[in-house]
């Protein structure tokens, strides 16, 4: 008998052309595709993710989810797939799922980490944050991050098939020392939109933008930044909150953090 | 008129067969000369460590002096390097010091910080950590470790063409969440020696070995753990304070943790 399973997936985004399959690249999603195949005699197993994660991007809280018809129990088979995955993407919390399941429309929100080393170049941190030298100014980020809250046509900061309607809950900056991190949870995502809001803000801790030009470009409601978008290696998929949401919104396939 | 200075160095040592130069091999102290040597004209200064870190060890705190003819000034120096050196090698703090300064002989102490990551695999900490999914009990790691804190004959932890004893002012085993950090201070090192101590305190942690057999071990004061050394990568120079020791021992060329 088959059953449905989900897990949680962490993987370094570094040599990853993102986590969605795409045929002559490395992909997360075709690594872990390729594991469960080499369990089930070369069958093919689709597996499911919450977040298309762009090429480079890292994630401690992707949620998969796939149907295994082979003998395992649920912690063999997690013990298994990590043994034959690559060192750079792992699975955990293996648990079985109602046969439905699908973690895209299972999400109930997604909170994604954007890492900046503000301070001289850092070798041991230079896979995983942005490194800038000149001092943000992290209380004018936070005050500008605020203006993201709430429900808002995100045109100006992502791309999407479906609607550009999307629900930020938080936007979080924090300073430890030179490590500053920006928090940004919303119930999804539009193509590469994280990664220009953190363009935005960054550019407002540097002193190019100021807070009100931040509402008025967010007020616009039209792609007016294509250009500009931080670094993938600064930027890791932390969380992905499942339940369902009151109005049980179905969206577009191109949904990415 | 030439300027002798000294600066902190930070690398990455995975893709590194070392911090010293071996030809046909890339290591730190090579890279590091190759940059300054463009700086000059293609001569070649040599750079020199206060540690001789092994092959994928890194390090946030290494110390390294060099005397330089040309015309640039310390800050301009720095700027220079960094911006020819590869990215998983950085030069910060760059500081004019004395004609005569070798770091090997200025460095008072040297703290090392071994890490282990005590739960499921964790990729994005692949590079920086030792994995280990069995818990360890870090109160007798601690316990076992107070037993090196000392002047002690170290054969049996490492090898050195001159003297064995070496002094250990501090072992400090310390737990947050799945993160497990051994911190070793020594006056100085054996070559392998923090690598053979942290497979020992390991081993206690995981009850293959009691706190008295660690004192009798190093009470033999010969070599007899040859074969046992925790894996370069969760190993990190993390501190080299500088300063007269009173008695300003010189030790051989062999030092390394």
């Amino acid at each position: 008998m088959s059953v449905r399973y989900r897990a949680r997936v962490e993987y370094d985004g570094t040599d990853y052309a993102g986590f969605q399959a795409q045929s002559g690249t490395r992909t997360v999603q075709g690594e872990l595709e390729a594991a469960l195949s080499r369990l089930v005699d070369g069958a093919r197993l689709p597996v499911e993710g919450a977040g298309r994660t762009d090429a480079g991007v890292h994630a401690t809280g992707q949620v998969i989810a796939f149907t295994y018809p082979g003998p395992l129990t649920g912690a063999e088979l997690e013990a298994a797939l990590n043994a034959l995955l690559p060192r750079d993407v792992a699975v955990r919390e293996l648990r079985p799922v109602r046969a439905g399941f699908h973690p895209r429309y299972a999400a109930r929100y997604r909170e994604y980490r954007y890492t900046v080393w503000n301070g001289p170049r850092s070798p041991l941190r230079e896979r995983t944050a942005l490194g800038l030298r000149v001092p943000l100014d992290t209380d004018a980020m936070a005050r500008a991050g605020s203006a993201f809250v709430g429900r808002h046509d995100f045109s100006a900061f992502g791309s999407t098939v479906g609607r550009p309607v999307r629900t930020v809950y938080a936007v979080r900056v924090r300073r430890r020392g030179s490590l500053v991190t920006i928090d940004v949870t919303a119930d999804a995502f539009l193509r590469g939109m994280v990664r220009r809001v953190v363009a935005v803000l960054l550019d407002v801790g540097r002193g190019k933008m100021n807070e009100e030009s931040v509402a008025a470009v967010l007020g616009a409601g039209r792609p007016a930044l294509a250009g500009q978008s931080a670094p993938a290696r600064g930027l890791c998929l932390r969380r992905v909150v499942l339940g369902r949401r009151p109005d049980d919104h179905r969206y577009g396939d191109d949904d990415e953090g």
